[in-house]
Parts: C-alpha cells; structure tokens; sequence
C-alpha cells in the first residue's frame, strides 16, 4: 500500500521470527492489536529470518526456514492482516537493512548492550554462555533497529520484556539525528496489554509461559480437536489464567475465576467453556486460512509483493542516511568526476 | 583485471583508511612490497572508509574522507601499485560487505573480539573508554573479516599488531566451511618485514613510531626541502633507525650506525646520507605522482573502476554465501512460487 504525503499515517513495525507455528499467545498478545491498528496506521510486518540466525545459525535451522516462514504467513494472513493494508516482508530480502545496520553500530556502545536482561535471557535459552555469545547475538537489537528505522516506524508494539530493545533503537535516531542531522522519527514502543498466556500441559518449569521453544502451545492452525485436548490439560492457577484471558466479558470471567477457585465450577465445566471460547476466537482463522490455503501460490505472492515494497522503502532510507552521512556525496563526487573525465575524452580537440 | 580460471593466481587483500597522507613509513612496511607481489599476486587494495566510522563516526571526520580517499589513492598510484594489475576500491562502495559482515557477525564469539590488545589499543587511542566503545569498534574485525572474504583472498599482508585481526577472518572463514559447506579459501596472515620507523621531531611519548595520528610523518607527497627539513630534527636512537631504514645496503647501513653510535658520524653527515637516500626513494613516486596528478579525473576513474570490479567480485561471493546458508534458496522458492501462480493466472480457461 502507499500513503498520500498530504496525509501522513504513523507507520508501525512488528513481526515475529519464523521459528515455528504462530499459536494462541500471539493472538491476545499482539494479532489482535495488530489487526485493530490497520486501521489508523499503515503497518510494517517483519518475518525476522535473519534474527533467528542471531541463536541457530546452524544449517538445519536455516534448512527450516523455508516451511517457517511460510507457516508464519500464513498465520498472519488467518489472522487478519490485511495484505492490501500491511505490508509483509522477509527481512533477508531487504539487503539495504544490512547497511543500516552496520552504520548504527557506529553508534551504539557495547556497554548498552551488555546491559540488557532481554539478551542475557535469549543467550541462555539458546544454551550460549558468555564464551559462546556471537557478535551477531550481541548486535541483534541494533539490527532490529535497523528494521525499525529502515522503515521509519514510530510505532512499535513488542512485549515488556523487548521495550528495552525499542529504547536501542530510539537511542540510535537520537544519536543518528544529532551527528547527521534529522533523519528519523523516534520510535516509541508500546508494550502488549495483555498477560503473558501460561502454557499447556503438565506442570513445570516452563509451563508459565506458552512459548514455542517450551513445545507447549496452542497454535492458530490446530484443528478444533487437538485445541480441546490442549485445554483439557490445563487444570489450578493456569487454568484460571485461560479463563481470564480467554473470556472476553470483563465481569463474567472474573466471576467465573472467582467461583473456580471456591471451587464451584468444575475442571470440567471450565475447558467446556474455554473450548467454547477458544472457537469462538479460531474459527474465523480457519476460515482464512483455508481460503489462503486454497489459492495456490498467494502467500507466496504476497510476501514477494511485501518484500519489494519494503526493500523500495529501505532504499530510500538508506539513501537518506549515505546523504546525510556524507558518504553518498563521496561516491557522487567521485562519479562526477570520472564522468567529466570520460566526456572530456570523448572530444575530437 | 580478470584473471583466467585455468591459472588461479593467488589474490591479496592489503589496503589502508584514508584518514591521512601515508608516509614513508608506510612505503617501507607495506607499499613496497605490494608493488613487488603485483607480479605474482591478484591484488584487491581497500580504501577503508567505513573503518574509519569505528572511531571517528563524526560528521566532521566523514566530511574529510573525499579529500582523504583520493589522496590516498594518488599516494598508491605513487607508490607505483598499477591499476591494470590491481584493484583499488573503496570499501563504501562495496554492499555486498556489509551483507556478508553481518551474516559473519553470526559466526564469532564477543569473547574472542573481546580478548583482541589491538581493540583496546585503538580504543585507547581514540579515547574511548570502556563505556563508549562502539558495537561498530567491537566489530572492526569483522568487518575487516568481510573485506577479506568477499575478495576470496588468501595472503592478507599486515602489521604485526593486525595478525590477530586475520586469525578473525581465518576463523570465520573456517567456521563458515565446516557449517554451510566450502566457500572460503582460509586466508593467511603475514607480517610485514620491515622493522617500524620512528616518528620525526622532538623527543617524546609518541616519538617511538612514525604514525598520521601523532603528527610526526614524512609524507610521500612532501617536498624535497620538506622532507630534507623533517630528516634534519632527528638525532640519537631515531637517527640511527632511520639508518638503518633507509640505507638500502645492509653491510653499509649497519657500519654508518657503528660509526654515529661511536660518534665517528656527526649528526650533520648523517643527515646528508638520509636525505640522499630518501631522495632516491621519493623522486620516482613524485615523477608518477605528477603524471596522475596532470591527468584531470584520472585518480577518480581508477577508484570508481576498480570499485565496480570489486562490487562484482563481491556478490559473487555473496551469491555463493547466501546460497551455501540456504538463504538464496529461501528467496528463490518463493519467488518460483509466486511467479507459477503468476503464470497460472495468465491462462484463459
């Protein structure tokens, strides 16, 4: 899509690294708010295949990819990203964002870095111990930076735990700004409303948080079956958490919380209801997606149509930033030159 | 210049940031033995301007580089480095590095940058303390790792103080091979010959070696009264490195050095000898100097040329590169798919 300059729409970034099926957690927490925002904003969403090089570099990560990023279109679209209002691009097919990147970390002390709880976390759930962490861990937020001020999002939706991230990026625009002049609007990060989903299945030490990586999740693509099976393990405090999340009605799930834990209303009886919930949230999904799924080779086109456009933004930012830098005015006058040079030999006296 | 895959000639990466004239320093650690490995050797010579960000990212040091790359050049061309057998490119100018530097970054360990003296040193000397060393300084070599692969060079001629820095380069190639299969030949380092020369002037703290930063060169573009005035401020110690230096035959050297220790050489002779043999050094390089310099755009072409021949050799490596990581193949599915449906589209019935 584009925007008419006369009427600026404040763009916005998100995305998701393509390391598996998209589930029910990313619906509350981000899909929802995401789709809400196509509305007043033109948004930016990021498969981020580069991003997950930063903690699996290994070939058979990269040999995932293909079917991952696939599947988190395809997520995406059920969702309800409007493709004709969003634009959803693969990040490795944005060569200017690598530019970018490599420039802003002119700008941002490792000790920022070293600093972030968020970074420490990613390396120890990748296994890494500090002998082990790569540069390109290390280096990660300035390429999300990179995305974030390629596209000139002043709006970024992330968790609480990455609005750290959002602050290296908002400290790179400051900086950049300021040596180089006015190039970028400030990013601002907007931290998701609702509580982190707990996981599925039997108690455990990573059973507080739905996550792909702990394998205990919900996904937008399971058929309603295997969704009522994952909700009938839930039992206690997380059942509780399933019922606050998914209720919509304030009130009724509050009261219906309340009566579980006076034990009034069943195991039972809550995933009856959480089942009902759940659909009511899914089925809309498995309608698109099948839809999607039924035209060959659209979501394919989709992310190529994306990505185009995304890299013909890139590389108007980063022209900008060359410019402003001062490094387009050196190849320039270099090229002015040589051409003179050219011309002038091309003169019989 | 091409060279002929039936005979593979080995290819050297050498080259220098343009922050300043180089000196005669230089032309005895580096530029002559370039000159001398042209016959033999595939050279790639890097104006490194993007190095130059790690420690003076400021605007007013970028606004030098147009000044600074083209000097640099005409002290290579000087220097006798012929541009119909190798090629000298700037390093901006160059994307696919950038690419490569951060997909590179993926590969190596803070830890093993960290443990680098040369790092501290130059953040020693552009006065950044631990707290403001930039991810862009902390990744110097890396970047320098990507220069050197994306040439496919095998010989990487450095000061002594930069070996480790090739031992990076070596390592990411390694690791690169052993995870996404052969791509990069392992380049190797070798120190330069020639011992360092001492600064020129008075006696002091950054007096022990001829550096830009400490002011204290002799440039290969200064005047003869120039560099027979320079000569003439040095005296003891200094003096005799310069000798040693720059007093071709070994056996007189080393008996014109007895003879000044025992005092049998007066500081004024000594002189006399230097500015004759420095003379005999420089005069060729301002003959060829002049010649270049008498030729409007000429210097120009020559980067701008050799840039684009490097831009060339660089995507190939990078095609190479995104194809072994499987990132190319990511694309390419894509797009096939996009462009069946395309096509399926197209038919009437």
């Amino acid at each position: 899509m584009t925007t008419s300059p006369s009427t600026p729409v404040p763009r916005v970034l998100t995305g998701d690294r393509p390391t598996g099926p998209l589930h029910i957690g990313h619906l509350l927490g981000s899909l929802q708010s995401r789709v809400a925002m196509q509305a007043s904003h033109e948004c930016f969403v990021i498969v981020a295949d580069l991003h997950t090089l930063t903690t699996r570099p290994q070939r058979e990560h990269v040999g995932r990819l293909p079917a991952n990023v696939r599947g988190v279109v395809l997520d995406l679209l059920s969702a309800g990203i409007d493709p004709q209002k969003s634009t959803i691009y693969l990040q490795s097919g944005v060569p200017a964002v690598y530019d970018l990147a490599i420039l802003l970390q002119m700008l941002i002390p490792v000790s920022h870095l070293r600093s972030l709880a968020s970074l420490a976390q990613m390396a120890k759930v990748a296994k890494l111990d500090d002998e082990h962490m790569s540069l390109g861990l290390l280096g990660y937020p300035v390429l999300q930076a990179a995305d974030i001020l390629m596209a000139q999002a002043e709006l970024i939706p992330v968790g609480a735990d990455n609005l750290a991230h959002v602050e290296i990026a908002r400290e790179a625009a400051v900086r950049f700004n300021a040596m180089y002049g006015e190039v970028f609007p400030l990013p601002e990060g907007q931290s998701s409303r609702v509580q982190m989903l707990p996981g599925i299945g039997p108690d455990g030490p990573s059973a507080s948080k739905m996550s792909k990586s702990a394998g205990n999740t919900i996904n937008l693509g399971d058929a309603p079956e295997v969704v009522a099976d994952k909700l009938r393990t839930l039992s206690g405090e997380r059942l509780r958490s399933f019922i606050d999340a998914l209720i919509d009605e304030r009130e009724r799930a509050e009261e219906l919380v309340g009566e579980h834990q006076a034990g009034k209303l069943s195991d039972a009886a809550a995933h009856g209801l959480l089942i009902e919930a759940a659909e009511g949230l899914l089925a809309p999904l498995r309608e698109r997606r099948a839809a999607f799924e039924g035209d060959q080779g659209l979501v394919e086109e989709i992310l190529v149509d994306g990505t185009i456009r995304a890299r013909e933004v890139a590389y108007g930012t980063l022209a900008r930033v060359r410019e402003a830098m001062g490094l387009e005015g050196l190849w320039k006058g270099l090229l002015d030159v040589a051409h003179e040079r050219a011309e002038a030999r091309k003169k019989p006296y």
